[in-house]
């Protein structure tokens, strides 16, 4: 009953068959081998654009701060949500690879930032030299709430950031999950609708420790090899990130996984509306939940065994508190979490509740 | 018939095995795993070391760059040898880690750095406000050339590091290798050496994608998994650094490893010792070789289907040069190299020779 | 009648005449002059502190940019309000000298950071590897909205900020101007209250362009030297910062033209509040003015020849708000203010109000 | 008698004296004053450049490194001499502007680069991720040891430096007097031959704190302001640099004050001729000489109260070479330089040789 995080277990079964399948033989090494070659007609059929650049590397830091590097001047500015995982998870991540750039953070219920909201902040930034000039959007599917940008939302945003002069980023640490949550094309939520580089995530979704940065505007690309390189995130082994790229896409297993951590997220859901005194924070869109529980509860679940992590967060929606004797916490199901994991729980908590 | 690095090739069984290994099941992320926090005891029985810190990371760059970080500041000078791996091969990296520090590469025979010419050098420079202060001494075992500073001199040049007011790091991308050349201790060839910051290669002698920085001196260990982190090189599934590495010390695997490299290295040596026209420019110490060649050997070897590279160096040991119709190049072996692999390579070049 | 700012006229007339007097003659290039020697001792002297460090430079931006540099690391956070001039109007210059730290901004009536706020936001944060590790405090006296800290503000602000580990910091731009509104001792509105480094600010006070960052902790001091250089801080013809500052000092110069500065802003707060529909934002505690005004009056003074900027702010005390019909507008006394043009500027409001 | 560089006095008359003039009254602050914008015209006018941008900065470092941050990326290199002051004398102000790129110092007699040295170099880089790419090529003329670079030189070297992508600098400190030296126009030794950004020094040639970096192609320009600003060198009393070049260019002072300091060296060194023992390092080209002498003399000289530095350089002439008994010193001579300290100078020279 580890709902700590999907990021608590290993690789899934095909992608782990990958790593030892492909591990014999020589090949050239730091990229240059088949498989990672491959990977660019993959990817490129998959989001159904005929010039994305793919860039694997094994962390989701390094992917959303090479991506960031490329949009963002050192003096310039990139605006998320204040609780996004760029903003507060990753030690300076962005500001290290874009050698200061400065991430402003907008508020938004549920993670998500509101069109008027960033059209307010944009036009309202005085433009003159002591003013770090806006370079970048960057936005979080799943966001840190669980929740997912629409595609009409992205499209606004997008539109919104492009007339102000920004390029504009996905943080896709949970972009299958997202994706499954919406129903929609790879390519429908992300270049169609404006994003100009995706940090797509699969080390939370079946892959040991991979990632990939698409990039969707060729120009945008020209760099990002050497900036690559001198952060040390070109493996000298490159089959290891091909390998596990390769099987995640393959036959949709990635899809798959993500289908399936969010009919488990669903089922936990649908079990937690019915134990007293529980509701969640924001609705269920992908593998993660965030119930408030009262704190008997949470203190009876863990003692009977279940992981997870307390949660704060100033984007409750409107009208929603937790109370004194309330506790928000968050949980998250993966590719590997089981029906009888979910029901050992949901047992626990109704015999607590 | 691979001689081109020790990383065309994949992890050796028991580091494969382990990978799987431990690939089932919930485990703490972000490197509080329990294989992960072992590492830290392991290591510091094989160094025979009560207090050092161990640092994973997947790359010899992140390793090598992340270590200088914390022993140059971004206004210091980092000496090294011209052809050094920092200086020439990882695309400004520890320029990059440390923020703008200045590395600079002193000349000297098979990659080495003479006590004399570090001496020289260090006397030499102004300490006014316009001269970056020099800061660190970093020394490659195996150099670039595949030799080896012996345990005396890498003490002397030690003592003259610190006695100028310099920290020293060691590159050991073929740490076993130059080891098993020595046929000393881990410790002998390290912190009783002189040697603060050690860059623990393993990718090249058995890993799939692992190295460890070993911090000798507690003091410069205090920011590194901050620096680590925004970098993004800290893998969210922290385990498969750490059965990696666990593996790779167990039972002396990676000695075993490095032990055979070499002698596949001597064997060739000596294959090639008896091929008219062949000499090496320098001894075999670890597991690579120079040879330099016939221009026509050079070509029916790669025809045959050898595969390697040419290799250009300033650092030729005094008085010998490769002539108009030669070539030098590099052949490398590895953990899995194969006698059959290396007598194929001799045969091709008695035929052609 | 321009109230713009104070740093828009020249240099005072003792100032002015220093740089002349300085001019002729040979002397050490890059501070190595006998006039930037003395100013240590001088502001030892007049900071009643043995061993103060004093390094001058051009600008503020530059004085607390460098000064932020040697107390945040690059993966450390720096706390300052949220409309601080490091924060808003210095083009990212903290995050370019520190290498990428991240300022973060708590909010606060009058540019003020309570207490309370500080502690609370300390208190809170999560002390963890993915977690930029708060590392210094800098406060602005003046504040962004012309308000000063009380020595016991400082002292109780610099005792939490030390208990949590960090450094303070005072950015003194208008240092003059507060003390003279405090009307305590240098010594007592600095490191006696805890700050450990000034930004003390002289340009706007009758200085040409020279501000000097003055270290109160003598290991802070350590970098700074080779760190201004490689900013291309340090003047070759040093002799241009110290002869204004000596001047500056001279017989209490600096503290005579600030006294009349506040003199100049106490008049126009008087006759302001005589107009009908005026009233001040904050009150006035140096040389600043925020005077919400009818917008019909703010369009008559500036077709009166009036120059000065509209101001916006969030940093209202509690109730205040500035009005549909209203304009919030900032004036700014200097040194060189007349009576004759507060007396202009009042008749002219009067006239129109 | 201080021959030590012509930065040890302070400014000339006429700069001095438009300091004074233009300190009074109010003008728009951070270079939005007239003074500062007629610069822009005068330069264009000085330069027959119809485009160029000017931005002044208070110091030669200052600009170097800021001209150099808009044409180098972080992982990029930038190809000088060795013994060039973006190298050796500025603290690593270069690496610090563009975030660690690395400076690539080639030998040369002089501190010229030559042509076939360059082209060697550029050739012979690899052109793969783990090589940073070259990108600028920066010249200084005067050269370190007080050579100028001839038009057809810099002409044939830019070609070369444009041929393989990279853009040229001019690290112009002494423009003024390799300009009389060579007695061409400042087109025809700027952009004309290639230069694409010329640090133009004034300081060392009659200002008291100015230079202007002049960019000679637009889009060079575009970041530029912005960075000048977070590195803190936008003054905010603009007029002080401005009063400054515009008295500098005004009835060609600057080409004056650049002529009488390049016939005060010419004179050093014809009466050097006379004295035995006695022989320049390098023929004059502007206001440096580099006389080698006996031991013996030197030390008279500095007892005679004769100022100026030892040199050691490994630029020397082909068979040249300074012995045992011997002293290489270098003699600045200035705008400022008497005839009657020179003939004091010589004098003592003839007693003492």
């Amino acid at each position: 009953m580890n709902f700590a995080s999907d990021n608590v277990v290993g690789a899934s079964a095909p992608v782990l068959e990958a790593i030892v399948r492909h591990n014999g033989g020589a090949l050239p090494s730091y990229g240059a081998d088949p498989l990672t070659l491959r990977l660019t007609p993959r990817f490129r059929a998959v989001f159904e654009h005929p010039d994305l650049a793919v860039v694997p590397v094994a962390t989701g830091t390094a992917a959303n701060a090479l991506a960031l590097s490329v949009m963002v001047p050192p003096f310039g500015l990139c605006v998320c949500h204040e609780e996004a995982h760029v903003m507060v998870d990753e030690c300076g991540a962005p500001e290290f690879y874009t050698h200061g750039a400065k991430l402003h953070g907008l508020p938004g219920p549920g993670g998500k930032i509101a069109p008027e909201s960033l059209d307010g902040y944009l036009a309202g930034l005085a433009r003159h030299v002591h003013q770090m000039p806006p370079r970048a959007l960057t936005l979080s599917q799943l966001t840190e709430s669980g929740q997912v940008y629409t595609v009409e939302e992205i499209t606004t945003l997008s539109r919104i950031a492009h007339s102000h002069g920004l390029a504009v980023h996905m943080d896709g640490a949970r972009f299958a999950n997202a994706l499954q949550g919406l129903g929609c094309s790879p390519a429908a939520m992300t270049w169609r609708a404006g994003i100009d580089i995706l940090s797509f995530g699969a080390s939370k979704n079946g892959a040991l420790a991979a990632e990939a940065i698409l990039v969707f505007r060729p120009d945008l690309a020209e760099t990002l090899d050497h900036r690559r390189k001198r952060a040390g995130h070109i493996l000298s082994k490159g089959r290891f990130l091909a390998a596990q790229l390769d099987a995640y896409l393959d036959g949709d297993h990635w899809l798959a996984n993500a289908a399936h951590a969010n009919r488990m997220a669903a089922r936990l859901a649908a079990g937690l509306a019915g134990i007293p005194g529980v509701r969640l924070a924001w609705p269920v869109r992908g593998n993660e939940l965030f119930p408030i529980l009262p704190a008997g509860l949470d203190a009876a679940l863990r003692r009977g065994g279940a992981v997870y992590f307390g949660w704060a967060s100033r984007s409750l929606p409107p009208g929603e508190t937790v109370g004194e004797g309330e506790r928000m916490v968050r949980l998250i199901t993966a590719f590997s979490t089981t029906e009888a994991e979910v029901e050992e729980f949901l047992a626990l908590a109704r015999r607590a509740g």
